[in-house]
């Protein structure tokens, strides 16, 4: 589960985008000629029409293979500081140009996936009996795959697992890390399934300057936050790469069968990877695709190998299970189901996600009152206007202030979050006030963390024991 | 430990030789750029050396970048078959166009390794009070890399330790798959030291149209083969990859390792991979590198990371631990030292090496004295004369008669062996008898084999344990 991050530019000149157009044109027809999924051609395809589009938007003309632009329209006279609408998203790098945040409805067209609509989110309370997370309400877990056959099996009393994941690339997490953990706990609760959490020691080993020793450190802490969050540990395994893949022939039995079934072209198509990479990396989706089947744990599931899998994650990993569903069927498994949550914003703004190698973008799970309330008056981009007159005369904008998109995944009182929204909005709620709340919600929800990792003993994280 | 064998030209006109000249270069360019190691490099430049006195012998012309060759020198003429002089050899593919077989001499230039000379055999002698093996006295065992650290270490009473392995393509070994295990188990006998054989069934997975489980079931059957040549089975690990890297923790982080050193453009130059090849073969190299570290037992060597390994194979086994070698010191390991043995010929002709998938081109371990003798009365090819007269009158070719090149294999009596190589070249002995002997030291040798697997219980060859 890689979380790091690095810059990609989303500026493009006419020629720029000429350019990508071809080679989105090529990336189509390889992954055709490959026979590669659907689901993988549909999005390719999408997305070539998408730049087509914008194309013609920038140039006035429509796109021609082989004859760049040479005749701009006007609209192309901004040269090569058009910017090109479109959000980069893949596993290590995050990026848009708007305040607001990724276009996530756009991610679903180009990803292929589908949207967690009322309806959708009507059947899981029907189905549980619960009132859903207040992250599915808000459209914090806002795409899907294939839930609606998880909720058939669970209706069918058929049985079905969870699995999630984090990339230990540091001790510390911070709050934005706790949103796949937070819903699956709840999901966990609600299903009363079991769950295995894999920590991809061994990926940020091979990305990063750590030594294994190191990563293995990380994996051990960060388990300590996961275990925090209050799993029931007697359905919960969390295992480590670097441990447990040298513990469980089964586990490498599965990798070893992804591997066989997936080449170079095709992680070069979806993870952007190059001849200069080492092979480690060029075969590692295949670990974080293997505990998508449920013969990877036979000591949770016996020798039961048709055990559904359903995946709570960010957006940013849907690469690594499109590639996994692509392959499940000729391996003989099923595909896992997928649950696709929004970015955690910086505390800078939306236009990226949080990150733990920059202390002022994240509030850490380590981070005391006072710096908690430091950070958040000193750092959250706010969407207030830049005096308390015009403040009060023209309103705030929630879209873009990062202190009340934090209230969205943590205030859990519906009721209260939407008249801040409107008080926000009119004017008649000041940035330090917003804030101040803010302040209020994360203070004691980090310190209960903080408590309650203070309980777990180095025995309840010895790693790789359900 | 890759066995299998397909075809590869070993004829190019002078264009051809021009376009393996430039290609030559340019490898040489890249390795260059990516800094790969000095044994690396200097065995491309070797190469490319050898390409251009090729080209000059062919064409009349020097060697020009960007001028293909136009007006050839009487000597082309030949046109398009043209021999390029020029043996193929990598880990799947053997081939050479000269009946005497690969010219070994070249191989050692190319690959950049160490001849083992009579002074090296003669220091083995030394050190170990034991007269050297005939594999070793006849040049089977004909080239190395640092076998005078292994002898050093010995004399200062260092321990080292002994790695071999075999790919399981079928349940069925053949004679010539005896030769490192023999000379291996002299080397285990003689310096008394740990042996770990690696079964590479998840290579035979990756490569080949077989099941995980049929790989499995090969390594199992190969493995009773193994022990049957008699290693002390107090000192010997045998390993199946499929099983045992889910085993051992430190086994897979050793992989890890070597996989974060080691780029894709490394193993494309190295193994000949391209981009439509799956990520398992990619990454796989990784595998048969970690048994090269003593780290990777934890079992046998405790926490002792730094013990030396010597690794007796065929010479198409150098490309993996050339690379081995070039990672080691980078990862904070020694260099595993090296002894090459030439390949055993199938019965056709020694241009390629025997294969397990061609029946007729090998002696199976479970041949009956019957098939055994057909077999060699039938397919072994023949260095003698069409008639008894021409025999008697010109001799035959020990150079080239399959039969005589076997005896050198498993003939033991050095006198014996000479005699009828005298009588067989001035034509005294005629092909039939000299096939007679063959048969007569191959029964009993294949016989007392069969004997010992009887004994073989599944318990002794329940792998991964020592």
């Amino acid at each position: 589960m890689a979380d790091f991050q690095n810059c990609d530019s989303c500026i493009s000149s006419p020629l720029e985008l000429f350019e990508r157009v071809t080679a989105q044109g090529e990336k189509v027809r390889s992954l055709k000629a490959e026979k590669a999924s659907t689901d993988e051609i549909d999005a390719a395809v999408k997305l070539l029409l998408s730049l087509k589009v914008k194309y013609k938007a920038a140039t006035g003309q429509d796109y021609k293979a082989g004859s760049p632009p040479v005749d701009f329209s006007p609209m192309s006279n901004n040269g090569p500081t058009t910017a090109l609408d479109e959000d980069f998203v893949d596993p290590w790098t995050v990026q848009t140009s708007n305040a607001k945040g990724v276009d996530y409805d756009k991610l679903i067209v180009r990803f292929g996936s589908s949207k967690i609509d009322k309806e959708l989110i009507n059947r899981i309370e029907r189905v549980t009996g619960k009132t859903p997370h207040h992250f599915l309400r808000r459209g914090i877990f806002f795409s899907h795959r294939d839930m609606n056959h998880i909720l058939d099996a669970y209706e069918n009393k058929k049985p079905f697992y969870l699995y999630t994941g984090r990339g230990p690339s540091s001790d510390a997490m911070h709050v934005g890390h706790l949103i796949p953990f937070i819903f699956t706990k709840w999901l966990q609760e609600v299903f009363n399934v079991p769950l295995v959490v894999q920590l991809t020691d061994d990926e940020k080993y091979l990305w990063k300057d750590l030594t294994i020793e190191k990563a293995s450190e990380y994996a051990v802490e960060n388990a300590k936050d996961i275990i925090a969050c209050g799993f029931d540990i007697n359905k919960t395994f969390i295992f480590s790469d670097l441990d447990y893949l040298g513990m469980s022939p089964g586990f490498y039995k599965n990798i070893a069968k992804v591997q066989k079934h997936v080449t170079f072209n095709q992680v070069k198509g979806i993870f952007g990877f190059t001849d200069s990479d080492c092979i480690g990396k060029i075969s590692f989706p295949a670990i974080q695709a293997a505990p998508s089947f449920s013969s990877s744990f036979p000591q949770i599931f016996k020798d039961k190998k048709d055990i559904q899998c359903l995946i709570p994650c960010a957006i940013d990993q849907d690469p690594y299970f499109r590639m996994t569903r692509d392959v499940a069927p000729r391996i003989g498994y099923l595909k896992p189901a997928l649950l696709h949550s929004i970015f955690f914003p910086a505390l800078q703004g939306a236009q990226t996600k949080m990150s733990a190698s920059d202390p002022n973008s994240s509030i850490f799970l380590t981070d005391t009152p006072k710096q908690i309330k430091t950070k958040i008056n000193k750092h959250a981009f706010s969407g207030g206007k830049d005096t308390i007159e015009e403040h009060r005369k023209y309103g705030g904008n929630c879209e873009v202030d990062v202190s009340y998109m934090y209230l969205t995944f943590f205030l859990e009182d519906d009721d209260k979050l939407e008249k801040m929204k409107q008080a926000y909005t009119s004017g008649a709620l000041l940035t330090g006030e917003l804030k101040k709340v803010l302040i209020e919600t994360l203070q004691p929800l980090i310190a209960a963390h903080q408590q309650r990792r203070k309980q777990i003993t180095d025995e309840m994280c010895n790693l790789n024991h359900i």
